[in-house]
């Protein structure tokens, strides 16, 4: 999971990405980075370790000049050295410099490695990115397009990509379309493309449309006109988890609203059992949309029983006096005055290794919660992600190890459920094909 | 407005006064300092400008040894030299050092300290703070029991005073109460003393009691025993908007827990007429318990149609191509396809100058709204407090100056409804007086 | 030892400071501080530990802005709070703002101190010049004249003081002299009044006197008029030490050249006994000036034999396969190939504890040095420096412990040989008095 | 112009290679990298913008594990980006990691840069160093040794590279051992090379030789014995640079101390003329060693008369009253008093562009100076190096565009004299070649 951003034809194009970085903030706080391309087809980057306000600062702006920019956040990923892995990753090969911004996964990145060292090649970082940027290079081709062709034929993956040359950007998302990618016009008449829509807002840009699965789309500067070309057979299979907790609920992806889609998660939830409570509440700020859902359709009072506390930053943690559960209760205060004796509805987004699920639940009885009925807005998490999402794997899943009625044990609620895969499919509307590969192991790129 | 912590007695006492500083930051973020007293007696520093996870690290710890410790968030005020201004002020006198903090404002601090300057004493800073430090050195007493009340007769104003000696700290509330001040137990069998029990929560604290007003509470280094003096009359006035919008809605003042106050005050909106709309909104985090409350009362839908983006830190902010509003809307996105074409009811915990809630109307407009009926789950603000809110004055205070009515025409909205001061007590419960100085223009202290 | 600078009716007064603190930097690493004074009579400050280019930026001068401003390099001496204790010290008193800075010290510090605190002050600092704005403030004169004069009859002490008000600033020099206080004119007519003539140099100002023993100048904005009063009966007794080791070489105090007077002090050393040696080496930078005079003197060749590495910061210092003598081996590398097998006189400025001397002595026997003869351009330190340097005890002045034959065994060199008070004297020529506490033991002020 | 290190077989290689580079820190100040390798091959790198002292701190040792290192020193030159031009540079390839430093330029790196971005390389900066990495990574030999070999066949230019694998270092100097390179060996058995053996003064080890031109030595993990192979034929032409002002002067290069070298060059150059003159003085520190020489030669006093402060660091700059030659005179500043009146011989050792002459001719002027006769210990700079020194063009450099006449005019001394080269092959013994390019122009390798 990280957010991209391209920028073409606007003034000022660093700026406006550094915005729609910032509103994408949530899809990746490790690293970030942006790389302007000015008129005479020079491309400087700045990226570093850090959030956006961080990475950047008035001086950037100086520096990265020109009307066109890609940007990219990053999103910690464990072994990864969040400095050499940052990215956009820009390179000179035979016909200039190209900077590349990736958001997916390459699920033949290590084949296409090896073959590539194999032939001569080095590499300074561990990013699939690198990949790309050596098969461009490797082809003979003096078109820059022909070559990105001849790089996606290589590889196999989850994958939008933004790749910038002197005086063209190039925006494609992988035929089965698994991250989302949007297209949006500046008020200035400038194009900007995102991974969320939520940047669009931001930047005062109008949504135009989403780019399509095996679809190449060519801006040039100068030129008002924008190219499309289905370069692969699309088969659409849009990411279920971008829907179920990646993106801001602001955020339309394919014309659904992701808020809305979250409370039809929360009231099928609710449609599978009623359930004896004084009230739901949600796990902040995860399970609030899904929460109103299931309070609506349950007729249930909806509390905020659970306070966020939003300052969490880079705190020194070291318990002093045996404080339990510091890391999650630096960040979560249920409302004892309010809890306690009540038998209640605790609705989150999903359950990945269930030891915070557990922290919650021990937070709630230590308030003097009665019934705690844990309700899980997405289906039981079996299979480790492979296409852009860091998931733990097998052995960490807790669902791939434990039935329900263990999760449910393990975590310490009265009662547990999770969505089933078809009602997943009913809440998002069953007209569409989704990747569901955590909930069902159909690994479909392979 | 600010936050205070004391903790005697346990071991570790700067780790735990973190703890509780970070789960107030909420009530200052401009700088932050704990003053921490060995065995010996030595008391040592730090403060700094920042969040309590930027002012401290690993390292401050090895610093703040002892089991006696008090700490101080600061709120940012016009005009204030942030790190000259930080707290605590830390001193040598007659008796040896002391240590102070303060949350609160004295209304006769200028006649105070003119009478210090004239009586020969220098000033490094522009806190109040000074003035109790000063007052307390003048004094001849062998006693600093004495010396303090000697220099609390001196002052008038609405306070929380924390100040560290060798081996005692004394714990203060002003007559009135107006700031609040609660007592509590550690695990190990250490106090402490926190502007808000949501601290209490974070660091595993019972609590207690609330300091009474006019109470002097005695802490003496390896007692477990704690002394307490009446030392003022108390005549309680707690001031309304702690409850309104300073406190974090997990803490219980004076009894009462702020998030189910808040919702009566939505609950109590609701009723003073029916509106036709098709759901209810807050502005985040503000409105939300009084929104939700409102919705409850109301019947209507209650949807968090405002995404908050929490990410917001120090952002470079210079518009490109006049992004309208840029400010608030890094802060805040409505949901376009949620609202477009509906009536909705926001509901906010105040009106001050009236630009923001201008501003959220134009966005909601933008996003398509239909009516927008604002919400205030307060009375109008009309006069500055002075009891350690930084409010701005009479003539940026737009209820001073503009009646309902041209408030509702200035911020755009279709209707706008404030509690009256009635309705406001009738939410806080009636039995107790409260202190309404803003909305009434009742200095009681002068 | 520190620097202190002052500057009046100068444009951008605070640069000038800057400037003349850096060309005085050897007075004091620990810490730097400027004040600066704007037309209004309004006095802000920057402070901070760290050299005069670490603790001033760019921005710094936006906010120092005025025609006059005050500065100080604060030397690092033990116990002290490097923060806490930086100059100037700026506070509030019954006539407005004050600012001072001050190089020296007073014996009766603590007497004073104590007073004050008995009286009712309170102290942030451990700094003898919180004492002198106590006094100041104390007092109940209208003019600040007055004021300062009754402070400066209630203390005994070597020093010299800056005191900036709204409109004057008052430069001190104690009635003995003991440290250098110049004054000098600036190109565009302002006045600077600095230890050191070398800061003039740098600013391009004119020498135009030595402040006086007992003297006080007083300088107001605006005016080309200097005004001058004898406050105190001058005796003047000028620190030798500021010849033998702390001015700056190029620096002329009392009309002599320092560089000069260095190597007078190695001409009288090389007459006192005839060495058979290849040459002469200072250990640098301390040595050179007297090691040239012996070398002139002696006729014996002088070679630069020992190199200094000037990159020596904050260096991480952990041997890790038992590098002796690491820290002064970070410094200074005697060169074996032209010192190997020969006999060598080797000039130093002075002996303190002798730990750094035994150390260059292992250091050349290692580069293969056959003969040591160490010479020494001072007397025996034989008690603590009491008038603003910060000599160590008794306990650690090898001389006060050990005579000449002893200490030579300590650090083993073949011969070695110190001035004699009488020597010391004819070097800085004999018609004046000079303050020798540290050899003669004579503490005049008391 | 740069430094590197290699240290193998040694505990704690990271730390030793960093007192390495502190001690020749003189060699380049803009960046500063090590690459420690574990005993299980896992190579990790730390580099920065900064000096030695800044890039690395205590928390650095515990990154760079390790018993075998390789580290590099970055001199700024013009257009480089300082970050990703840092060194070592390492690299995942066909058979493992490898990480290189290099001191040198090639000649020929745009034509093998051009040739390997035919072949489908990507480059990500602007450093000869990576032609070699992918040179070494193109080659299909399972030997890295083979691989090398081959690399260097494809290069030409002066350098000295060290190569880090898994388990061995490779230390190679071109067959013109333009650039320095020295092995040694330190107390706990392990090897060193290094640019100059004042490094190994700093670590303690014994100096064995210098690494010949044209050989290649292997260090293997584990082992004692190094081997050698001469994988060129040697053509030795050490850069007379190397003695005339980069080296310091306690280093000892092929066998000649770089400090006797100095001197013997101010000697020759006092023989060209008898001048009559007060005394000799040095341009410090680069004019130190040549005016001792020519002051004994000629028999005039030595004066130390210009002070030079070390403390210049990262200084704000903004002259406020038109501060003449600020830049110089941060740096120096001749002392009136000493050369008021005086006929002085100024000796410093080269003169590039003269406009630093030039400001220190105007700094002794304006200090009093009667007759300056400026001497230069190198013959006059005529033609760009291109073997690793930055030096400017032709059109900047003053010798290649002016007589010695029009050069004195320039500057606007009294005479003016450098060495002929035959007079600098004197005085760095006839007995070998040397690198003289910038003065004869001969571009020997090509």
């Amino acid at each position: 999971m990280c957010a991209i951003v391209g920028v073409i034809n606007s003034k000022d194009a660093a700026k406006t990405a550094y915005y729609a970085l910032f509103a994408m903030q949530h899809r990746g706080q490790e690293a970030s980075g942006i790389s302007a391309c000015d008129e005479n087809g020079k491309i400087r980057t700045i990226k570093d370790r850090g959030l956006v306000t961080e990475v950047f600062g008035k001086d950037s702006f100086d520096v990265l000049k020109g009307d066109m920019a890609i940007g990219h956040n990053r999103y910690a990923t464990a072994g990864s050295d969040s400095l050499l892995d940052a990215q956009p990753v820009t390179a000179n090969y035979a016909l200039g410099s190209i900077s590349v911004v990736h958001n997916g996964n390459f699920v033949n990145k290590d084949e296409v490695r090896d073959a590539l060292i194999e032939e001569g090649a080095i590499f300074g970082s561990n990013m699939d990115t690198e990949n790309i940027v050596h098969l461009i290079a490797q082809h003979k081709s003096k078109s820059l397009k022909e070559r990105i062709i001849y790089a996606l034929s290589k590889v196999l993956g989850a994958y939008c990509l933004l790749i910038q040359s002197r005086h063209k950007t190039f925006a494609i998302r992988d035929r089965y379309g698994v991250r989302p990618l949007s297209l949006g016009r500046l008020k200035d008449g400038g194009y900007i493309v995102a991974s969320e829509t939520c940047a669009f807002d931001l930047v005062e840009a109008e949504f135009i449309r989403d780019i399509n699965p095996g679809e190449m789309v060519i801006f040039e500067r100068g030129s008002n006109e924008i190219r499309s070309e289905q370069i692969f057979t699309p088969d659409p299979r849009i990411c279920a988890f971008e829907y179920i907790y990646f993106a801001r609920p602001d955020s339309v992806i394919e014309g659904k609203n992701v808020y809305e889609i979250r409370q039809n998660m929360g009231r099928v939830l609710a449609q599978k059992s009623k359930i004896e409570a004084d009230f739901v509440i949600p796990v902040p700020d995860s399970g609030v949309a899904a929460a109103l859902g299931y309070a609506k359709q349950s007729g249930l009072p909806f509390e905020a029983a659970i306070v966020r506390n939003h300052y969490v930053g880079r705190t020194f943690i070291e318990p002093t006096q045996e404080l339990r559960n510091l890391k999650v209760k630096l960040k979560l205060n249920p409302m004892s005055s309010v809890l306690k004796g009540k038998s209640v509805v605790v609705v989150d987004d999903s359950i990945v290794r269930g030891t915070t699920s557990k922290k919650i639940v021990e937070l709630l009885r230590h308030a003097g919660v009665n019934k705690v009925h844990f309700r899980v807005a997405c289906p039981e998490l079996k299979f480790p992600e492979r296409y852009g999402i860091d998931t733990p794997s097998f052995a960490e899943l807790i669902s791939a190890n434990k039935n329900v009625e263990q999760v449910r044990e393990y975590i310490g609620a009265d009662s547990l459920e999770f969505l089933s895969i078809d009602e997943l499919k009913t809440a998002l509307g069953n007209e569409r094909n989704y990747s569901l590969v955590s909930f069902d192991g159909d690994y479909f790129i392979k």
